[in-house]
């Protein structure tokens, strides 16, 4: 019979592993209202945003491949770890325990090398400090922000969000980009007037 | 109120179109066989694909960036041109016209500039001339590959697939990845003997 080298076939089980992130439902639904988005769905939709939005970056120059492996692999310990939905308090207190034990078993489905490489790119993606990461992480907010102006407001109006809890998680999206931020006041208050978003006391 | 820069606005319109990807359904189900995988999905696990394989592909020093711009733009056509069974022949011959039309109208939402440089990545990626390209057409003839012998073969059934078919789509892998074409006819083999394909005569 046919015997693939012993590192493709340990690469092969991680890319059979990540199928799993297809199940791993996010709060937000698609634009169609039809359904709730995956968390492989959503990491697609980022990558396209990094290729189209790259310009509009506060810092110039980024490493566009760097952002892209980032937004690619960013959930995949969700598929241990589950999605945590940024306005839920108490959920988000033990995240970052449960999403580095998803990551210590996840990528060590990877040979050694591998598995050293995506933790890195992970865990600058969680910190956040890089340009790299920023941006990253803006994309990351404004794209369930988007889908929930797309679909009317519906996951919005299931967790009882207003302007303020958006303004608060929200304004993180500015430190990656300035350009972003002022595309996402203007979504808040084309939500407002349109009465899909209840405006903040 | 707040007025983003039109370019920006442009950028957003692809984007938010681009949702529509997650509503294109293949023919190939995902591992745990529950649902009919989408393109948005498909098009996410090929990006991670040439992030863990790309060290399998027959051309050193091929340029990764844009490799992942391609499989992350590929099926953006299956839109308007839907999704074409890689073993439908009726299907295949009036493919390319839908997809060029497709390509027309979507790619030119983008901002001149943008939609230039798109259609010039998707089009090396349909040619499959180029190092890149080859590449990246292998990933995507083996990720359905994958998935079906993941599912124990229920696309292949429903559309009496057998393994005649598989080696004569499947064998342009090797043009990409000999590497990849070994582990594919590991697959096929495994198949066979486990009874979800059936053996050519």
């Amino acid at each position: 019979m046919t015997k693939p080298p012993e590192r493709l076939l340990q690469q092969m089980d991680f890319i059979i592993e990540a199928d799993k992130l297809k199940n791993i439902f996010r709060q937000s639904f698609i634009s169609d209202k039809s359904r709730r988005e995956n968390d492989a769905e959503h990491s697609w939709h980022l990558a396209l945003m990094v290729i189209v939005l790259s310009e509009h970056a506060n810092n110039e120059n980024l490493d566009l491949l760097k952002i892209l492996k980032m937004v690619i692999i960013h959930d995949i310990v969700e598929i241990d770890a589950g999605d945590t939905y940024i306005y839920d308090e108490a959920a988000k207190k033990s995240q970052a325990d449960r999403e580095a034990k998803a990551a210590d078993r996840l990528f060590n489905i990877l040979p050694a090398d591998q598995a050293t490489s995506f933790r890195t790119t992970w865990d600058e993606f969680e910190e956040g400090l890089t340009p790299e990461s920023k941006f990253a992480r803006s994309l990351d907010r404004l794209h369930p922000m988007l889908l929930n102006y797309l679909a009317e407001g519906k996951s919005w109006e299931e967790h009882n969000i207003n302007e303020g809890d958006i303004r608060r998680i929200n304004g993180k999206i500015a430190d990656g980009s300035e350009d972003l931020w002022t595309y996402t006041e203007h979504l808040i208050e084309k939500s407002i007037q349109s009465g899909i978003l209840n405006a903040s006391e």
